[in-house]
């Protein structure tokens, strides 16, 4: 039986390296529906010096060209934002495992009402590193979900 | 005074640059209101073998870090999948011209529904270069839009 908040622990663990890399700690992983990783990932806004890179991107990039996303979970640290969130629709993937929407809420409830399965943790250590993440770099958080001044 | 066939004509030459490099004919670009170009970029699932790049998440990146997006024109060859229509929203990205619809339509209706301005050209050469591509290569072209078998 797949625990939910065992494949969180690789998306948090991605965020936290993304975090000691100087950069935006968001985190993700995708899963075959056995529990099997398929690859992982962390955003790279600041690494890589590129906007388009944000955690699920990243993880679902890293997990290479497939055929069929139906039976795969996509978990992340955080809400999916539209751009995610648009990647899960597209996709088809099948399942999103959130770790927190405290901080920030994107599309997961507009995935629910097509059809994907939500999981939403509201785990405390995500809320907890994205707090401190938005307080401390507010400008770099802003940036990074396209709101701008 | 911009015209919405002109900024077609740069996603159109990347369509073709993809294309003769053996991938997706898809293309984009993100241009400022005054028509100045800040980033193209073409579909490079087959080039990259990556999944995550499609043509407006390249031109997207080609444009790098922006802190504002309210005043740009993403121009597309193709209506925007559901996972570049929620790139455009995340990041509020001001306008998109869509070269056609025909052969495939994701979410520009709903980018309108959510104040974005948007232009379908349904120009001839895209109709066309996507027509012959999706007979061609089918398998290819479900790929890309996650349609499994």
């Amino acid at each position: 039986m797949i625990n939910a908040q065992d494949l969180l622990t690789t998306a948090y663990d991605e965020a936290m390296l993304g975090l000691r890399e100087g950069g935006i700690p968001i985190g993700a992983a995708l899963f075959d529906s056995a529990g099997n990783l398929l690859g992982r990932g962390h955003n790279r806004r600041v690494q890589n010096d590129d906007p388009s890179v944000h955690a699920e991107t990243d993880a679902f990039r890293n997990a290479g060209r497939r055929r069929d996303y139906r039976d795969t979970i996509m978990v992340t640290t955080l809400s999916p934002c539209w751009y995610c969130s648009g990647l899960v629709r597209q996709f088809g993937i099948g399942a999103v495992i959130v770790g927190e929407s405290r901080t920030f809420t994107g599309g997961h409830d507009w995935l629910a009402a097509h059809g994907v399965s939500i999981t939403v943790l509201d785990d405390p250590a995500c809320v907890d590193m994205m707090t401190r993440f938005i307080a401390e770099r507010p400008e770099l958080w802003n940036e990074d979900i396209g709101v701008a001044e």
